[in-house]
């Protein structure tokens, strides 16, 4: 429905999107009960395969495999064992053979879940590629958007940071452009790609211009060790001009709503306060990421029409 | 019914640890099953939260979940990665909003559980904190002990070895004392806390003295790069003093059991013979903690009254 | 029915290896179902037990077990922590304590499995120790034969590579010569053991004469560190000499299959066209072990005569 496997925001329409969402809305529902657990992906298996370490998002991901029922694998191979490009494939071919219904990739090397999709059986489910993207992460985000503004069309969204290396900035863009938002991106200049506005989003380097109006404000985590090289002088001068605080957001909409994808660099990317109450929405957004991937799981994995009972 | 959480038996009224044992005790026919599985936590979701590496508490929770049918997650981030307060409340809290039932923590640091315990919305379960409390630990020592001896009320059970640094003496302490035994504790006077007898035990320097009429003898795993440092002179000279075999075991009543928590330093705190062979009932021990374990889940965990079926 | 154990393909009869076969072959149509999975095993806890990193067995064991329903709990020690003999038979004491239903041991030290089996109340299975059995490897491998060829018996087999060093190449000699295969070794002379031929087998030392009229040509995986010390000049020499290529292969029958344990060193074992393409199986061993080792913890763990339903 999604296509057989999901790479990235920049392959899917609207539409697909879309459905995703209304697919995670029914599946919020589940997360609500004492009984959090339907039969929908019984007898299938997830292989979730980490070259990269990830407590977050493979926590979330084999939590929405459990409550769908399917039977969930994890790999974490160290990427050290495994840097040639040969071996990743031959580990994920070998896994492959052994007939799961998803495999979940996260590498630090952008493209290895797309190259991966090329050669196995299963569907493959980027979760985290590089610098490239991190769609499961955009459309949580999506889907939390939805549900605290109603909509997406129409909204403006701001993305604080290192916009050029941020695989979730990628996505956001991708995914918030398709919806129909307006996106715009701020950060210290080595920060913003060359050519970002190329991919339709405004670029900014005064934060309070790129805050007027906006209904989102995102931030991004900073690689501190990136900031303290060549990309910016100080983490302290990063916060001042870019950290978030309730001062600053004042610039935003009164409504605005505050995003990061974890985890939060207290005092850098947002202050203590922000990082830990309204409008902040962080942990919703981590609620939210089981429901969005048990949607995804379920629209790759899930039964064929006229097989079964569906959901 | 024991409460939300559970941190600690210093926490725990008489009337929860029979609860809690007699719980257990039901649980226990579920292990001699060949289907050594019942429904009672069927979507359930647990969280295995271990910041200090763990086998055997791990293995037991895991287990104990499993047989109650609930999904259980694991997670062993590195102790290293996480040490500052706010990266390890941060995972919590994070874990926290996927919605699991249960969050078992394990960590070096005394007092962690309970700080999660705070923030979280689900309950937690304490599996060890620094030297301040593994209560599933000394839970299954009572459950243990009710076991071979039909009462724990009136007993006399003693502690042999580093009472100040271990958090299963401190459990236990709590434990017999609240259940109507006498507790003494004996090892070198560096191993013993200053203010230990105002635990309500008696301390004893002479093992022979703390041996005299007892029914339960507990050795306790010693560190031994702390033995071998400013706490005793050698580990040589801890077997021979404070080491268990059956000769000193004489000193104890005629049908007194052995227990220590594992894994045993065979030759140091207990002799090979003894270590593996009755009257120890080591294995009975770990055999218990899964009983015990599935108890207080259920106890934590379990159906609200009136919803679905009890176990 | 093929023992309580199952340790090396040494121990068994020619008709428990049929036995096995025949299962497998029945398993095999599970993981062809879209609802991969039957509840054979529901309440059994198979331990993974692997002492020695392994992606490949441990996957294909927990997948295998997942499918029979069981519940699949892995350890994987740091073989550095558990050095001593003690250590280990103390931490699978532990947890066969807890009532597992079938442990599966993996360790670098030949007679590890063997020693715990005779101390364990749980079933063990060898999934490979040091260099001497990995019998479920072999049991894959001649399931994959059978399929391929119809047959085993009759069958002319070709090991080539470091015969003295490979615990697949034991298993894999005496369950062919036991099913009636006529099984070569070849390799260079320091990789053969001295006493091979007493095992039935031919040894060779040409490539050509070893390879003239097989049916099966299996390849084993090369220790690089391995032979650029003591036991060959080079790699690139080892490659010339016995690296399997499609020119060599013709000294082989017509419809000669080529078979490997993996992962593969391409263009080391084997050419990197004939590590991906026909006439080798490499992947269809991989997809094969998951059915056979459900069919081996069936028969050591399935319900036993009169008990609830067989599969």
């Amino acid at each position: 429905m999604i296509g057989r496997d999901l790479l990235g925001i920049e392959d899917l329409e609207r539409s697909d999107i879309e459905r995703i969402l209304e697919t995670a809305e029914r599946m919020q529902e589940i997360g609500e009960r004492q009984v959090k657990k339907v039969p929908t992906l019984r007898g299938r298996t997830i292989v979730n395969l980490f070259f990269e370490p990830s407590t977050r998002t493979r926590a979330s991901f084999e939590i929405a495999g459990k409550r769908l029922s399917a039977d969930v694998v994890n790999f974490s191979p160290g990427a050290s064992s495994l840097s040639k490009a040969e071996s990743i494939l031959d580990t994920a071919l070998t896994l492959d053979a052994m007939d799961p219904d998803v495999v979940i990739v996260r590498h630090k090397v952008a493209g290895v879940p797309k190259r991966l999709a090329d050669s196995l059986r299963a569907p493959v489910v980027n979760a985290g590629d590089g610098a490239h993207e991190h769609p499961t992460q955009a459309l949580l985000d999506m889907l939390t958007v939805k549900q605290e503004k109603g909509r997406i069309d129409g909204l403006t969204v701001t993305i604080i940071g290192d916009i050029a290396h941020s695989r979730v900035a990628r996505s956001n863009i991708y995914g918030f452009s398709k919806m129909g938002a307006e996106v715009r991106v701020v950060g210290p200049p080595p920060m913003l790609p060359a050519d970002v506005e190329s991919l339709g989003v405004k670029a900014y380097i005064s934060l309070r211009e790129a805050l007027e109006g906006a209904d989102v404000v995102m931030a991004l985590r900073i690689q501190l060790e990136r900031v303290q090289g060549a990309l910016f002088p100080s983490i302290r001068e990063y916060a001042a001009t870019f950290g978030l605080d309730r001062a600053k957001l004042r610039y935003a909409k009164d409504d605005a709503i505050v995003m990061h994808p974890g985890p939060v660099n207290r005092g850098v990317e947002l202050s203590h306060d922000l990082a830990d109450h309204r409008p902040s929405v962080i942990l919703d957004q981590v609620r939210n990421g089981v429901a969005l991937r048990m949607a995804v799981l379920y629209l790759i994995a899930g039964l064929a029409p006229g097989e079964e009972s569906a959901p």
